[in-house]
């Protein structure tokens, strides 16, 4: 094991962690006694049937979703629902190779696909709360996709769903995009074939990480505008460009660790609901029955509304809500108040839709 | 020196060689007999006023431009004017760091900038041929920030311009993006301080360097329309992605010089015409007296329509006319007839202007 103060407690907010035993993944292998990281919000109601499902995206945890989407008078609004944030396999808080010993440590670590996750969320769901049915699973990017897992592979339990900035299957440019982002990592002389011996001899692939997300993550107008200058974080604001890439984007990923970043990119690059269905993305995408709502943002740069409109004309019943950010795929982190007025609304008349 | 053959007259096509003799350079420091690569198409009138001059672009030469879009019929037609294809300082033809010796070769030659090129060719075409107006100057991306530069610090030089995917001034993106390319090959160990024995030391860095250009080069629906299947090379056609990026990506960007990629990049990303005027970029471009026509493509990832206009809507007089390529930025390597017919009938009509 690794320590790594990113994933911890204290850098991420409380979680509890819950243990599926030995969970046995779908593309070959076993993870011993998984540990899932959970943070849950409200209270299960006595017929249960007020529960939301929140699977993370590619680098994040559930922080973002406390932080920045749930709370009192919003859409997700635990005096109404209980809502379960579930960190997705590999993330760094639930096990991980960094935070694990023996077979499954470091670069021993085994393929996880999205379906691994639902599977694992299922599982957890059931045996910890009886929970069967789902009002709502809704995520953003690799949330997203396991979204679309959820709604293609339990239909019968998810009432509604909303993917936000994600697609059912990856597409080509995702797939070249994730493979720079891991290349970033296994081509530094630190990285030592994932056997490094802290996250931050790998410090130089880690900057070219964030470098690439900085080309993608957010948009050419968000540059543009310097929107940046109006970014507060705790103690921190930022005056140039070079702060802001050095203080926000290399700082942020940084922290990560590697091993973490490899397993859930690999983890994205293969999510397709396809998989289902021969690989009949129409098919898959027809065995929906949740009423649906597709989230893509407007300046998205690698989740473009065309490919998730594209996907959305294939779940029957469903509707497009385009969201709009400047921020692009990052508007994800809600930097604007506009953008998380707009999601509440959607996620708002979702949850008032009759099922 | 170091011998490479993609920068010789079998692989690029035929040019000569123009001696300008020691040149100082806007940054500090000079080019000892600085040689500019040049190929020229057609004969210069007596009155000298049917020249028309193109820069090249990141990693260009004149191949392209003799390729594709030069011919009798053509807007660029040599039966019509006298065309001279300027290849940029560093692009590997022209004095670049692996093709000389002494002072400035490799890891010592000096930084470049589009004024630096824009100054050359002027002079070149100047004492060559006696030119001292240009009927055009027309130039894509890199050669776009050439075409800027030379509408305003000659503007009685230049009767009519025409950028092509590019800007005037380098947008906070691009410097992202162009240190994200950088940074592939600097920090590939084989890179050495840029004191390779031979470029393909840095062969990891600059398959990175390809994937990066895949991510922004191309578009979203490039590749997932698999629009690459319709491109045909002699001899070979591509049958998957992963083979058009091998072959198609990773063969044309494995062959350059690293070094030679690295001296493009930091010129392209101090590329700003405001350097004319102390940062006021209004100012800058009003000095352009040529008919301008403004020509970003619509898929363009880096250098979006929305930034052109922007520009375009400075400079007097001008007119913006989009483009369209599903290839994004690489519409400029003319993969479609509708593109090349679009860009024929933009440059006809400039080039009718009475100015």
């Amino acid at each position: 094991m690794i320590q790594n103060d990113f994933y911890t407690p204290e850098a991420q907010g409380a979680y509890e962690l819950h243990g599926l035993g030995d969970f046995a993944l779908e593309e070959g292998g076993t993870i011993p006694d998984l540990q899932l990281a959970v943070a849950t919000f409200g209270t299960l109601n006595e017929a249960r049937d007020n529960a939301i499902c929140i699977p993370t995206w590619f680098s994040g945890t559930h922080a973002t979703w406390e932080q920045v989407y749930i709370g009192e008078g919003r859409a997700l609004d635990p005096s109404r629902y209980f809502i379960v944030v579930i960190n997705q396999i590999g993330n760094g808080l639930s096990t991980s190779p960094h935070n694990t010993d023996g077979d499954v440590a470091m670069s021993r670590f085994p393929k996880v696909t999205i379906g691994d996750d639902v599977r694992a969320q299922e599982q957890l769901l059931r045996e910890v709360w009886g929970i069967e049915r789902l009002a709502l699973v809704v995520g953003g990017s690799m949330g997203a996709q396991q979204t679309y897992e959820w709604a293609v592979r339990f239909p019968d339990k998810v009432q509604r769903a909303a993917p936000i900035a994600g697609t059912a299957q990856i597409t080509p440019h995702d797939v070249l995009f994730t493979q720079a982002l891991m290349d970033t990592l296994t081509s530094d002389p630190g990285w030592n074939d994932g056997e490094y011996a802290s996250h931050t001899d790998v410090a130089g692939g880690l900057r070219r990480h964030a470098g690439i997300w900085s080309l993608l993550g957010l948009s050419t107008e968000f540059w543009k505008t310097e929107f940046w200058r109006g970014i507060e974080l705790p103690d921190v604001t930022f005056t140039s460009l070079e702060q802001f890439q050095a203080g926000f984007m290399e700082g942020v990923f940084g922290a990560m660790d590697p091993n973490a970043l490899l397993t859930m990119g690999w983890k994205w690059q293969h999510g397709d609901v396809a998989r289902h269905t021969g690989g009949d993305l129409a098919a898959a995408l027809g065995r929906i029955t949740a009423k649906t709502f597709v989230m893509p943002i407007d300046e998205d740069m690698f989740f473009p509304p065309r490919d998730c409109a594209a996907e959305q004309a294939l779940v029957p019943g469903s509707e497009l809500r385009v969201l709009h950010s400047i921020a692009g795929h990052f508007g994800l982190f809600g930097f604007e108040p506009s953008y998380l007025a707009e999601l509440d609304a959607h996620l708002s008349e979702l949850l008032a839709t009759d099922v």
